[in-house]
């Protein structure tokens, strides 16, 4: 038989244990709070037809798709029956608002599940991660948006990540810069693009992506967008409307625009938002209204909104989103009013680790209990047994390695008590029980090997019945409780 | 633009709100079991390299992988990078083992993921399901079979399933009976698939499997094994072998093998696994030896298990596996002992459905907070805000429906409170609280509409200030606390 390379496809990772241990609590969390605003679960297969899946997301999307073999293709099949995976959760949910007439409406759904793309892979930047999204379908008023700005607050507070600010702006302010700038319709996207890097590349790079392009640092050509000193002069007039207070930014957006015929009923929904959102406990302090905020894909339409954490910008936005009330018209040839906010849960659990906020561990095991004597196997499950049914994680050491080997694996997983028990123990009716971090610090102090046995750090003898007690006790100072 | 029809590909599903409702209940018990135990999470991307998935299951699995196109494949590129969708959890931790040398061993992890498998589709039977796995790789000792067959009866006693049995047999001691009946090595791996059968299509169907072949009910044609008459009546004669109580089937066993070289030492694991499994406290009333139990896939080597719900047999094995010591070998050439189950989590939830032990429900909101005059917005989002923040799970209506339209929405959703307020209400100081249920039941009661005015069932008025209580108070009495 041929031996096949153990390898893993490119962008593609395993999540060993360390990087599992926060994930279902941080799951749990968000739904948590998704739930308290009477979010209803939803779950659809990662295979969608493709032409259900193109189009909806602009051309970036559409080659970002990985296609699947559709195994009951016969020759000759049309092309509608191509297969390929979901690459967000927002296209689905418009198949599922078309395909189902009798959902409740309004619909307001979350989904958490894993999405693919086949973009250049990199640091941080992996070809399948999960995302956890809320969406609410059905209202046009801007009210549905304060509340998925709301949710995001509290979803952030809930997760405990420290200071963080979400952003806000919107694409119908977006266009107003448009006829303010005098650029044409058809080049909004291109610029929106442009714009949404400026967190990221800067102000002087955005400038010359604007007009004439550059170079970068790896020697890739950036293509310019051609635009007139005039269309970019305006556009930096836009971009420098900045205040750390709403009321004022507001203020001086109006003045701004002044001239631009249908500016003030935009503006004002930036306002009422803002005003709406102070109200309610979501003040400026961290939620903020930001006119560079313009979210890349090309379906949206109304608000938009992006969080990022305060003390690890590097990670970029976390949790983003906003309205696109056009989505669903592809299927229904209407449009329905939507809006809704998406989290990159691998990437908020990488800046959470970064920022040491969140546990690690390499096992949930709490106690050890060891093989001395391999006659004696019943009685080390018995004991297993009798430690997991007091709520305590446990695993048994099975197998004939030496106890040295086997304490190091305790103490290489981090567990925190092992359990030794031999003829000698079962004869006297105790059982030995060691506490591994007192046992190497105890070590620290011990030279001579006389001493060790004498003393054996970390080390006691207890009754055969007391040994749940024993354990928990040893457990509770270790601060390690299950 | 051209309309795109929403629909969904052949087996796959849509998880709408009443089919979520339980599964994070059930994937939280299953993993507080695995973690009891021990077990660490893993977590492996759903696509892999092809012929690291393929050859590993047999023929039976390869043909049902989803096959994936490479998108960084130039024309002339090996095979080697053809891609697929994960068809179990088992095959990529075989990869795993392999690749990280590092791991601690045992290895003892669990991971719960979607798995995709490109077979004929039918009621019940998908082509995408979450597997939930629990496995222990690096102790060939029946004692780790042992600890699987225990976490299978504990996960299915937290689930609160009701009577469930766990059947285990050994492919070993199915070896025997190939050499018991006269059966060539070359021909293990079909009859056992047949005998895998006896459950499904009964002991007559599997005599004519095992010989002539039949032609079923839909008029297919069964092909027949072509086995002799005096290698079936051996097959039948270990399948006669049965016993309420393991002891006295293992005795009966011992005496119809009595002359098969080998016998003794392979009876001798299932009974020690037997009264091992009996000393812990997991005996003969859910979990028995039952020889007719195969397991389909080619890659088992030791013990086979899986458990079924005494009340829904129809939803048939919910929970299998086995010990599989030479998965890892086309990776690395050597074998690693290994063992594990599996719980098929969407046939078990079904079978809990249908059984009526799980919840259903389409929302978790408690409240509606009814927009009766959209002057009043800000109020409604302060009441709803103020609701969430005392636990409860709340939402507004938000839009210019009618009132009635807003109660059939709580109404059709199950939400039990609505809150009404209006300029009345406001100049009073109070707001109008109505339990849904209570009113459903007490209108019944009301003929003439002056009376239900007069009446308004399971409607009353509180101050303002004393809404929150008022609405814990009508929740318990509803008995649905959040």
């Amino acid at each position: 038989m041929a031996r096949v390379d153990p390898r893993i496809y490119r962008g593609m990772r395993d999540l060993l244990p360390e990087q599992m241990t926060a994930r279902p609590w941080l799951i749990e969390t968000i739904r948590r709070v998704y739930e308290l605003y009477g979010f209803v679960p939803l779950e659809t297969p990662a295979i969608e037809y493709l032409d259900v899946l193109t189009g909806s997301a602009g051309d970036e999307a559409n080659q970002s798709i990985f296609k699947v073999t559709n195994p009951d293709k016969k020759p000759g099949d049309p092309d509608s029956e191509a297969l390929g995976l979901r690459f967000d959760l927002t296209v689905p949910l418009a198949r599922v608002i078309a395909q189902y007439r009798d959902l409740p409406r309004p619909f307001r759904r979350y989904q958490v599940s894993p999405v693919w793309r086949a973009d250049k892979p990199g640091p941080g930047r992996f070809r399948e991660f999960v995302q956890f999204d809320i969406d609410t379908v059905g209202i046009s008023s801007w009210v549905a948006d304060v509340e998925i700005i709301a949710a995001m607050c509290d979803t952030l507070t809930a997760l405990k990540v420290g200071d963080y600010r979400v952003r806000f702006s919107s694409r119908r302010v977006l266009n107003l810069l448009l006829s303010f700038a005098d650029i044409p319709g058809e080049r909004a996207e291109a610029v929106f693009r442009v714009l949404d890097k400026l967190d990221k590349i800067g102000l002087d790079k955005v400038r010359l992506e604007l007009t004439a392009g550059y170079t970068d640092e790896s020697g890739d050509r950036i293509p310019g967008l051609g635009l007139t000193g005039a269309q970019v002069a305006g556009i930096e007039r836009f971009l420098e409307i900045k205040s750390d207070r709403s009321d004022d930014l507001i203020r001086q957006l109006r003045e701004t625009f002044a001239s631009v015929s249908g500016a003030d009923a935009e503006i004002s929904v930036l306002a009422d938002m803002s005003q709406q959102l102070g109200e309610l406990g979501y003040a400026d302090d961290r939620v903020v209204i930001d006119l560079s905020i313009a979210r890349g894909l090309s379906y949206y339409t109304g608000p938009v909104f992006e969080a990022h954490l305060v003390d690890a910008p590097q990670f970029g936005s976390v949790f983003g989103g906003g309205r696109y009330d056009d989505l669903v018209m592809r299927f229904l040839g209407q449009p329905i009013p939507a809006t809704g906010a998406s989290i990159g849960v691998d990437r908020l659990l990488a800046a959470l680790m970064a920022l040491g906020r969140v546990e690690s561990r390499k096992t949930p095991s709490k106690v050890l209990v060891c093989s001395i004597d391999p006659k004696m196997t019943s009685d080390y499950l018995a004991m297993t047994f009798e430690v997991r049914r007091a709520g305590v994680p446990c695993e048994l050491f099975i197998g004939k390695k030496g106890i040295g080997k086997q304490l190091k694996y305790a103490d290489d997983l981090g567990i925190p008590v092992a359990v030794m028990f031999g003829e000698d123990e079962k004869t006297k009716g105790v059982v030995t029980l060691k506490d591994l971090a007192a046992g190497r610090e105890g070590s620290k102090e011990i030279d001579r090997r006389e001493d060790w046995i004498q003393k054996r750090p970390g080390q006691v003898e207890v009754p055969r019945s007391g040994m749940i007690a024993a354990i928990q006790e040893m457990l509770a100072k270790a601060e390690v409780g299950p």
